[in-house]
């Protein structure tokens, strides 16, 4: 009998990537025959680029933030993947397959952070519907999830063992089962899905993200931050309003 | 308690279109400025459009077939939505959310005729990866998917009873339940659709869809052909190659 | 000698479309398991319909506004064309092809309404990047341009009875001629394009369009907000920013 | 008065890449869940991976090659972008602006090579549409061609000396005037276009591209066979059926 596996994190893995601030600026450029920017006293190549980076975003001239690529290994439940993969435009996905594997027994729990605040239940409205918010302590399901989990996957084991093919065989599998898909996409399309995914109180369009969905694309900005500097910094200052 | 569903068949309702053969035509007719074809004679517009089609399809030229557009309404379980969603080009989506709704206990339990065929077990090859074929009939499983079902939506029952949000209370729901959609797409997405999604014995490239994405894709298809009619039948008679 | 013909309009010609503001409702309450509204007192299914659209429009849902389509029959120069075929997304083109058929000499020069405020030329900054303003008077140039019109296209006669293949032949004929060209899209892609080559005092992220360019997609304008009036409403009352 | 340049031959720059084959057979292998393969007796990692890419190529699974980018800067005749532009998934492009700059007088005249093979007129068929041929030695064009390019630009000159905005002044200058343009696409759009841009004795589906589109495809291939050199060899042999 296959042993269940409990896990309450999010893996997003950097596996390549192309471009910079720079490179956006350079494609930008070329629309007004300036791809070598003339530095005026005292102007470093970084001013110019902040300088046009800032203007593309306010106005929401969006293409050049498409010349750059990441792609990512992301690790993370079904139920996330059904809300990422509906962002269909800059985006690229390879996902591991229920057809031509077994899949691996490995479920979602939320961790303790998902119920830190203490709070009350009487004063506490679940039904919002775009509630992202905290349960309270009191609702901790780590002990009936194990129990649920485990006899979905051992149905899943009953029906391969039985000879079902995988494909059916996984239709008793619960969306809280974990999947891994190689994602690719450009600063552009990235950015599009963070001002979705990301609850953040910077966002001039608020969006309001379920718990975990928010946690995976904090993950994810947290990569983009660092390979674009200056774009994610002069983004988050317009809003989060992707160009 | 939520009295529990079983549902073994696939809803594809027409909502909407527009367009037709002989607007293909049109649309390629524009590139040699012969948008009102002169009729030979004995030669009808049929004959016409037929013609043009006919090479269209032959040589891929592609773009006359994106200018029509039908919407349908699917009713399908989440494991082959996972599937369906993977085609981003000339596809628009609005399903019914987890996170915005309590979810109906409806199931995907497998008709009869998936087992129809008598195989012997001892003869018969689960494990291929694209198998979509037909389960012996000694597999059958109706009585303990239901009960697979009815514990997992319970478990459902009690995180909402609880007070967990929807979108955090689904995860113990398996990839059997049902959902809907609304889908739009267009002759030339359709048919890159179909090639992927219907096992047929006219395919230069065959594919080897799952027996129940094959089951929806057919019935998508009819929709099709009854609509473009003459379209359909050029792409069968060419391998089902989407152009 | 081919006789040349100026022309100063620009042919938007709607052949077909489907959808309409209730299908694009109806596609949003699919979301919510509300695909047939409860009218509560006094309520009427148009006030539904207006409550769901300002919401989506509000807060970005885009989705919903792609359950409709539009074919348009567009006759303009091809200096236009390059800044419309830009738009990629949900944007399907068959455009009359220089290489299939010989182009018919029919160029564009500026009507009088482009010249009609009397700009003082010393008042006057036709400099900036983004203008789409108009002309002094005394700069009227349909002699000069009719000339210059004229010899261009006697040079691509001279080639093409010389034996040059039509497609380059075609290199000496300026972006002024025009073309026609089948476009197909859908209200969200629509309202993308709007929001960008219309020039209006109603946008919140403002746009600067060539004046011939915001006059060709006023036109668009009119027929879109014919056939979804609630849309076009709502989307301008948000600042014509596009869902 | 500005000077005329002429110009015969295409710019075609590689200005950033990432991926390579061993990255599309891992998003490959992610679907089996074998992302490290063990590797058999005497079998490389390199015989691994073309293994998984010929699999691909031949049954159309062409996800896996848009797990990798490539940035060109291309510099090429306007007559040239408007068919390059047509390619709209997968295509990222910013191209220098006619409303925001003076352009260069740089023109583009056929090439001795266009010329090579000694046709005798009355044998050649130049109205054959899809003709990419080259042309009878007597046909040289070059002193025809920069009359018609000077007396053009001479009257965009005038216009812009009149105080034309940029954007009206150019409807005069030719489709042969040349255009730098940054684009972006991945293995998967790249191999789409090369099949629809070059003419290939190995193609299973023949294209007729115009000769110059042609020659600039075959600059860009050249490029692709260097950075995807199994992918480009396991396409060619499978026809240049794009997956």
């Amino acid at each position: 009998m296959s042993e269940i596996q409990l896990k309450s994190d999010f893996d997003v893995e950097l596996i390549q990537h192309t471009g910079d601030d720079l490179m956006i600026a350079k494609a930008a450029w070329v629309s007004t025959g300036n791809e070598e920017p003339k530095l005026r006293d005292g102007q470093t190549l970084e001013n110019c680029v902040e300088g046009v980076l800032k203007f593309l975003i306010k106005h929401r001239h969006g293409t050049p933030f498409e010349h750059g690529s990441i792609t990512l290994r992301v690790n993370i439940p079904v139920f996330l993947w059904r809300e990422w993969h509906r962002q269909r435009i800059g985006f690229s996905y390879n996902e591991q397959s229920g057809r031509y594997q077994k899949l691996a027994p490995v479920f979602y729990v939320p961790p303790d952070e998902r119920y830190e605040h203490c709070v009350k239940p009487p004063e506490w409205k679940p039904s919002k519907p775009g509630f992202r918010g905290l349960l309270p302590a009191a609702m901790k399901a780590e002990a009936t999830l194990r129990s649920a989990y485990k006899d979905a996957y051992s149905a899943y084991d009953y029906y391969m063992a039985r000879g079902f093919d995988n494909g059916l065989a996984r239709i008793v599998l619960p969306v809280g089962i974990y999947s891994a898909c190689y994602v690719t996409c450009n600063p552009r399309s990235l950015m599009s899905f963070l001002s979705l995914r990301v609850d953040s109180e910077d966002a001039t369009i608020p969006s309001h993200p379920q718990w975990e969905m928010h946690k995976v694309a904090s993950q994810v900005e947290e990569v983009f931050s660092r390979l674009w500097p200056i774009t994610h910094r002069l983004w988050v200052g317009n809003g989060r309003v992707a160009p």
